[in-house]
């Protein structure tokens, strides 16, 4: 019981660092774009090999724990949790890469406006990843239920910054390029929020037992 | 034991289904999108709570079938996998409502272009959503490696698109709105070849045990 126990730790210690690895990537790969930062651009492209070999780490520690005794339900519940964030995660990490190649599209042309919205979505967003993770290994729904409101705001940001590039566009064609771009890595930031989302729905369910994915229940 | 295997039966039988529902909808959407059909558009939209049922009724199975008894190191691996695969459905179902809400967009405004490639992308997509589950149930890696070939030529027709619908809006900003739609159906369609994708690592990984999520070896 006792190895079972630090297994689960491992799991859960496992899945931080991997948690705080996405953060990262996110973070330098909205940088690299506002700062026109092409070797930070390159880095983060460099420290998905991390990413994706942990998302393997994780899943073959999973499966490692269930085969290695009958898990109590909650338990079990707890590790097929982490089978689904693990990949939360590694989309998250290929989201920052999707960035990064628009970024390194964005560099090579001239800015087309200061990028004001981008870094604030991005800074929503990162946090969302952080509190999504902290609730889960902590079962504090609480934290889960902040995640669930931010995402709201993050897509409030999405239509704001889409529509503002569509206008730019139609006043001057010759952006249309970057500003494709610029929306792309909006879009990109939404889906990252969207997985962080799951995560809090996850753990709303591990430790709620509500299933909050289809039909967000009013007093959760 | 026989309770386990009809359960496992059971597994597979409830995967295919939301598979077929998956494609259903992905077709339906970009069909109310080709034929401008409003009413086929709100049809797919009522479909996908269907969608979401079935992702709850397969991770209750999943969990009951690991707690049910000791499942051996390969059915492990199987209800795993089922898991993580459950979870891209989903998100493929989610990806069909997000076309449609395009689609929606597009129906209202005038039409700028015949529409050849999206079809064809989406007949593409299509296919390899039913390889990818088949190759699952079915543990056939050459469906699975099929599947991988496809998703280059996806986004061989997603960068084709993209380019053109470019130039559109160069020669005529007056259609930045459409095309902007138009380019995003394409995005959505290939995030759904992504999943298809996963699906068809993860069975390779199941059957051959060769892990080709993050580096195609050459042989498989």
């Amino acid at each position: 019981m006792r190895h079972f126990i630090e297994e689960l730790e491992e799991l859960q210690a496992r899945l931080l660092e991997m948690g705080t690895l996405v953060e990262s990537a996110i973070h330098h790969a909205v940088l690299s774009l506002v700062e026109r930062r092409e070797e930070m651009a390159r880095q983060v492209l460099r420290n998905e090999d991390r990413i994706n070999h942990l998302e393997v780490e994780i899943d073959e520690l999973s499966v490692r724990l269930l085969a290695l005794q009958q898990p109590m339900a909650r338990d079990l519940r707890f590790i097929t949790a982490a089978i689904k964030i693990n990949t939360d995660l590694e989309r998250m990490g290929d989201l920052a890469v999707n960035i990064v190649e628009r970024a390194s599209a964005l560099i090579q042309r001239p800015r087309i406006k200061p990028l004001i919205d981008i870094p604030q979505m991005a800074h929503t967003v990162e946090c969302m990843v952080r509190k999504s993770l902290d609730a889960f290994v902590k079962r504090e729904p609480d934290l889960a239920r902040a995640v669930l409101l931010s995402d709201d705001t993050v897509d409030r940001l999405k239509d704001s910054i889409h529509n503002e590039l569509v206008s730019f566009m139609q006043k001057d064609p010759s952006v249309i390029p970057q500003a494709i771009d610029l929306i792309l890595v909006a879009r990109h930031l939404e889906r990252i929020a969207d997985h962080a989302t799951n995560i809090a729905e996850d753990t709303l369910f591990l430790v709620k037992g509500v299933d909050v994915r289809h039909h967000l229940e009013p007093d959760i």
